[in-house]
């Protein structure tokens, strides 16, 4: 009992003591961040400068030229890029549609195709429309109510779910199989209501997949935007034998070499032993990608300069990975797991972002219990700046695959209520970038980053450093 | 000890039967609000339909008959509107600003008269500029320095301080004493930097007051956009000469009748114990007002509908108050406190929210120790609509005042760090709210609502109520 006793009252001694220097610290950086941040002013050159950043664009290259002469200026230990072959999809000219409610009585849609879909004939795409409500209605109906029809995926996101990405994702199989189950039916084409939250005219892109459909039984596939398919809606149920037309020359090429941007601070004690910190560089093309994901790239980048300010002599490596590739495949993780597994690199720790440079209120971990356990004994030196989540969850996208299965992988939480306003539509733009919101981000990143550096993982190693 | 374990497990047995009952009634009211919420709607009126509401002005009126029209729709207990004679400041024409770094040679500046100055002469006011960070600075300096001058307050919103709020507070002196300060010591006008965290174009009024200050010693007041005393400051370290001319034609006429607006379900078994909630109904001129305050005015009024809508009959009166004259006196509220008096009524709950339609994240308390504990121990109900704050403030502005000292007065928290982005600014408009935000916020005034209307705060009828 009295050992007891001595061990807690040892244990409390040096975290306080800890505590104090790491506060000083993180309070270091967030000031610096609010104060003289750049990310910012890098997201302002990456979104209005270049622009949308669509895999295997010409833009796509700019922003690799671009964050790479960023990363060389901070004068860190290491700069490459890292070759990657990437798909490459082009959107062609604007699409063209419209309801048909009789020969030469039209009704203009706002409508995108989907990434990766195939392109109408080139005279466009005109036929009956059949709304389902979800692939699984879709899936219990009969091929004669399908066949020849456009299918009208119109399931809308549940908005009484407090968890946007949570509601997103029950209804995001619509968009990426919808085409894939509606060939089988025998339709000649899908459109879906835009994935988004509130009614605008919007239409908005994402990845859809025809699985291993054969080519010549592949559809074309389109977003609407949430006012069109409320107004298409409520006129099949006046008419249901309206027509609906669409036309679009989109096309996939062949798989083109790009590039994951990659910069480190090597570690003075622990060289092998990475932690990265990152987010996607691609984007879609209808917006210039601020929120999706250019506002994580300059956070990221920031969490180096910010370290190298407040005058941080990292211990291990610390890596900014920008990858190519995330929205279709994620083709640049996988050649970057490649690189790390052929390196015999130990990926202790992995932090991105990709839910928009809103307001950050905390973490996500998915990874070893211990490790998960240690970084909760942090979560204090958050508070001050408003971060009070810390939870486990499945950590989705980018890191997900590019590490050893004893990493822990982190995943930035932010404000996501406004976050599918904006997703994969021509309104993700610099112009909703809030620069205080963005600079809290990364100094966010930055503070954890700090922490992982300083302490490890090593529960032995922990304990020894809280005396130093 | 025996005895204790019982106790104990009776308590949490209770609390557990309770929380299942509420949190099925609080998940009602935030699914019938991101659903079916009025607020967006309302708000879109009276932002777009009606517009800006300074005291006194013919909007203002609107405002109050539209707003008694929305309650009496509600088909509640009773509506009514409650005088209140409120100060009538006017603009005037259009103000018109300049540096002058020659004769001949001038820079146009974005400025705005500060509400209650005086008018500069007819033909403009033009003399030469000492800079001051602040206030206290001001002071400390002599008045061979200042005399006939214009004195500039150029101190700035500290931006690493993290609660925008707090760092507005520190340094509003200069915007609210800062002619009177700079009278004293003959100054002939003033112009403060935009209380704004960012920089750009556009100048904030806000309040200022000449205290006792002799009407005919008043000098003219007037914001200066942000990026405007950049440009200044930087001009007079090179040339302290140059010249500064302002134009205004703002008046303070006399006080002119006006209303506060009030609606309530009378409660069915305590109708003299009151619960409040509102937000002040006008607003400066500039934008709209759908931040400050036309979002509290709307999900105050969604609070009694969301509440009639589950099924919920209060048992204390519940009472939405749109209070005419917060940020100029506070006058309305003053009138509805004396009204409260002579009416004999117990006011037991006052909740306000004056922080925007930005997405919620708690309440501030201020009143009885045992309220307070009573009202923490409700957090948890919170925690899966994102609510995580509930803390002891000292609560300023509308409800302040207005009722008894037993009385717990609450604020809602949200997201503030876009806040002063928009702030008595042109930009306070109905283009930066965000519905689901909006409808959030809604939500979370309505279930603290029904938690205090369902358990008042008698600690023996809190646990008479419990076992129910």
């Amino acid at each position: 009992m009295k050992f007891k006793l001595i061990v807690l009252f040892l244990f409390s001694f040096n975290v306080t003591i800890v505590a104090q220097n790491d506060q000083e610290y993180i309070q270091k950086i967030y000031k610096e961040s609010l104060i003289n941040g750049k990310s910012f002013h890098w997201l302002n050159y990456l979104s209005n400068g270049i622009g949308a950043r669509l895999l295997g664009s010409l833009n796509a290259e700019l922003a690799i030229k671009y964050t790479k002469k960023v990363l060389e200026e901070l004068e860190i230990d290491r700069v490459w890029l890292q070759p990657v072959m990437v798909p490459k999809w082009v959107r062609g000219s604007p699409e063209f549609s419209f309801i048909e409610v009789a020969p030469g009585k039209t009704i203009p849609v706002n409508l995108c195709a989907l990434g990766g879909s195939v392109a109408t004939p080139e005279e466009g795409l005109k036929a009956e429309v059949v709304e389902v409500n979800g692939i699984e209605e879709l899936k219990a109906m009969d091929s004669a109510d399908i066949h020849g029809k456009i299918v009208f995926f119109n399931r809308q996101i549940q908005v009484d779910v407090i968890s946007t990405f949570k509601a997103y994702n029950e209804c995001l199989n619509q968009l990426y199989d919808g085409a894939k189950e509606a060939a089988k039916l025998g339709a000649v084409g899908t459109i879906v209501r835009s994935m988004s939250l509130r009614l605008d005219d919007l239409p908005h892109t994402g990845a859809m997949s025809y699985g291993n459909t054969a080519i010549n039984n592949r559809i074309p596939s389109a977003a609407i935007s949430t006012n069109d398919a409320e107004r298409l809606s409520s006129m099949l149920k006046i008419d249901s034998s309206i027509k609906f037309y669409f036309k679009q020359n989109c096309k996939q090429l062949n798989d083109v070499k790009s590039y994951n941007v990659i910069g480190e601070i090597t570690g003075a004690q622990y060289p092998k032993q990475i932690i990265t910190v990152g987010g996607h560089l691609n984007s879609w093309d209808l917006g210039d990608g601020s929120h999706n994901d250019g506002a994580a790239c300059v956070q990221a980048m920031d969490v180096l300069r910010l370290l190298k300010l407040i005058g941080i002599k990292p211990k291990r490596t610390i890596r900014v990975v920008l990858f190519m590739n995330e929205e279709k495949g994620l083709r640049g993780n996988l050649d970057y797991t490649k690189f790390a597994k052929e390196n015999n690199e130990n990926h202790i720790f992995a932090l991105e972002s990709d839910s928009g440079g809103f307001m950050p209120s905390g973490f996500s971990f998915q990874g070893p219990d211990y490790k998960v356990r240690q970084i909760f004994k942090w979560k204090n030196l958050f508070e001050p700046y408003l971060i009070h989540y810390f939870e486990k969850a499945v950590i989705p996208t980018d890191i997900g695959p590019s590490t050893n299965k004893s990493a822990l992988l982190a995943d930035l939480i932010t404000d996501s209520q406004r976050y599918f306003d904006h997703h994969h539509a021509s309104n993700d733009n610099f112009e909703f970038i809030n620069k205080r919101e963005l600079e809290l981000g990364s100094a966010t990143m930055a503070s954890l980053v700090y922490l992982v550096d300083k302490y490890g993982f090593n529960s032995i190693e922990y304990s020894s450093t809280v005396k130093d």
